[in-house]
């Protein structure tokens, strides 16, 4: 019989992708300059010139046997090993090649980490606001999603709520910093809680709670305090990374897993995390881009153009009225919606050819989400009717 | 908690890797030349040369946010509509581009397949013998296995265990034609049995059985008569679909899964796999690889040289002594094991540096399965050491 949770979930388009659609109607309609969408979280820079020239040169020198082979399942060994070099030499955390696992991005690192430290009938621990496909996944695994607010304006966990939400069901708590849908990084402070509440709970409960960190973004940090490195806050802790973001990848599906070296069961949770990817139909991360990133270790799209639209969408919105909290990092801005409801606030928009996406979608009322990676000319052209929409909400009452 | 099933899964390498781990051993202690590995079905043939025209010109003159952005999750739509157009054209099937859903290879198009059309508790039937994978595959989904024969010499099914074994709870069957590991090719007079048992269980049951074709092999066919496309003979059938084989490109995990346009619940069955490629971190198929593979419909690597190596393995082995029923495609040659002891043949085989795979694995007992996707003057300089092999087991017994 056809599934009919996977069926609702493919039928129904995220409101990101409602929006993205109704913004390529509107394009057609009054010209793409005329219509502002702040929607998708798709890089709007190129990857870097290196990019394309180590994928050039694979392609055209390398033998298409080997380049194009099978590797092995947790990736070609050399790549793994290039990627725990530069980690080392940058966090110092002392990995192995055989503590990273190729995979296809930050998504499938995600189902994979969560099948591989999940049985059904568990507690998954999400903050809000979430990235919304962070319930799919732990839901598909047959996990319960238990939600703990970040705290405005700076969006740091309510750690009174926290401890309370973990129970002797909790396999593991996803963290994503910086944070989509609203720019905050997690301070070294939050973390050292982090870290010393969760090796509590797991003396409590005499299990392992594994923190499973999302990093997609952790380069694009606009601060002067480089976004602190997970490990040493806490053991048992999974990083998924994902190329998607620092080298404007996203379709090309290529990132990995990381397993704390010092985490308590490092070689079995290593082994669950080959068996999940192996379950889920992932035989190995796409070979030509894996060879690629293996030589291309800290290199960083010209991130420049976020953090100019950053300062230039923050400095007008506020200007004209609007309360939301500076961004430091990925490419979000978290506005608050004035009067509240970001429903209203986002098909009020609409009339503007604005398209924002209101915060409900990721399980907090009130804001609603501006992507500013977009073209910064359309930042300029977009304020006025920003301004416009407020002069209306606030008319309206 | 970590999971167990998954730990040892991933722990455990399945016997042809390990099998293909100590050929590596011997290769360094007796020299490559020295060593017949048959373990391994990877490609040894290049890409066609327009496959690495074809990249090197996306990468080098296409606009690089584009080309390396995500696509729709279903697939970028163009592409989806060349493979339609390719596939209308040489099979008449009036497919269109929303029937088909780009996928990350053959592995990734069965688990979502299978998680799109069974429930926990389903069962999937699975003709032996059987590539492993479809067990861990079937099993993620939390349905059972439920095995059934293919008849040897032919490898055909029986039909006669196929009609008891579809019960209440059947929910799909899986079938590979070329056939890994026997090189058998499901005969139309097969697919037509096939096609009215099932229609007649639906009937029986009230109930859809998807036949869902996993034809990573499709165009490795060695005989005269084309491999028969299966949606004329059934209507609720899924096709699965990679361009490993066709165009060695293995490492690169591009395919697609192909709903039939004549299946009861179209729409529905085509949403259920969007879902589940979602629920599964699946996100799209590499973007690069997809737009490559929307200009190379119908090319084909170069399988002039498995069908060489096929006639000069078949026709060795067999002057030997040994026993075989002709390969006709995909590159596995299945070798009736003289005594029937396939462990003990393959164990006794490493003495003469032989390489290959027992039959127990593929849930049949005493044939070896000979992966002929090699380089040629392998086969002519392993052909003494099957002899002596031959003569070995037949004097001891």
């Amino acid at each position: 019989m056809i599934s009919e949770r996977l069926k609702k979930l493919g039928e129904k388009r995220s409101t990101i992708r409602e929006l993205f659609e109704y913004g390529k109607l509107l394009k057609a309609q009054y010209g793409a300059e005329n219509v502002y969408d702040f929607s998708i979280g798709n890089p709007s820079i190129p990857c870097p010139e290196e990019v394309t020239e180590v994928l050039t040169k694979l392609i055209t020198e390398g033998d298409p046997v080997q380049l194009h082979s099978y590797t092995s399942s947790a990736g070609d060994p050399a790549v793994r090993g290039a990627i725990a070099a530069y980690l080392n030499e940058k966090y110092g955390i002392g990995a192995e090649a055989d503590d990273i696992y190729m995979s296809c991005g930050a998504a499938a690192s995600l189902t994979i980490s969560l099948a591989a430290v999940t049985s059904p009938g568990d507690e998954v621990i999400i903050f809000t606001p979430y990235f919304p496909e962070y319930k799919v996944f732990t839901e598909q695994t047959g996990s319960k999603c238990v939600f703990v607010p970040l705290l405005p304006p700076a969006f740091q966990p309510d750690f009174a709520a926290l401890s309370e939400a973990i129970g002797e069901k909790t396999s593991a708590l996803i963290i994503n910093s910086p944070h989509n849908p609203t720019g905050s990084i997690l301070s070294a402070e939050s973390l050292e809680k982090l870290g010393s509440l969760l090796r509590e709970k797991e003396a409590a409960y005499g299990r392992p709670i594994y923190l499973i960190s999302d990093e997609p973004y952790r380069e694009l940090n606009y601060t002067d305090t480089p976004t602190p490195f997970v490990f040493p806050y806490y053991a048992d802790t999974i990083v998924c990374y994902s190329y998607s973001k620092s080298l404007s990848l996203p379709g090309e599906r290529i990132g990995y897993i990381l397993v704390n070296p010092a985490s308590k069961d490092r070689k079995a949770l290593y082994a669950a995390i080959q068996g999940a990817g192996r379950s889920l139909g992932f035989v190995c991360a796409p070979s030509l881009l894996q060879k690629a990133v293996g030589q291309l270790q800290g290199r960083l799209s010209d991130i420049s153009v976020y953090d100019r639209n950053r300062k230039l969408i923050f400095d007008g919105l506020t200007k004209i009225g609007y309360e939301a909290a500076q961004p430091d990092g990925a490419f979000y801005l978290f506005l608050k919606v004035p009067g509240g409801d970001a429903i209203r606030f986002s098909e009020l928009a609409k009339k503007y050819r604005l398209l924002v996406v209101p915060s409900d979608d990721f399980g907090a009322p009130g804001y609603v989400r501006i992507s500013y990676c977009v073209e910064t000319e359309m930042i300029r052209r977009a304020l006025p009717a920003f301004e416009a929409l407020y002069r209306e909400i606030l008319s309206n009452g």
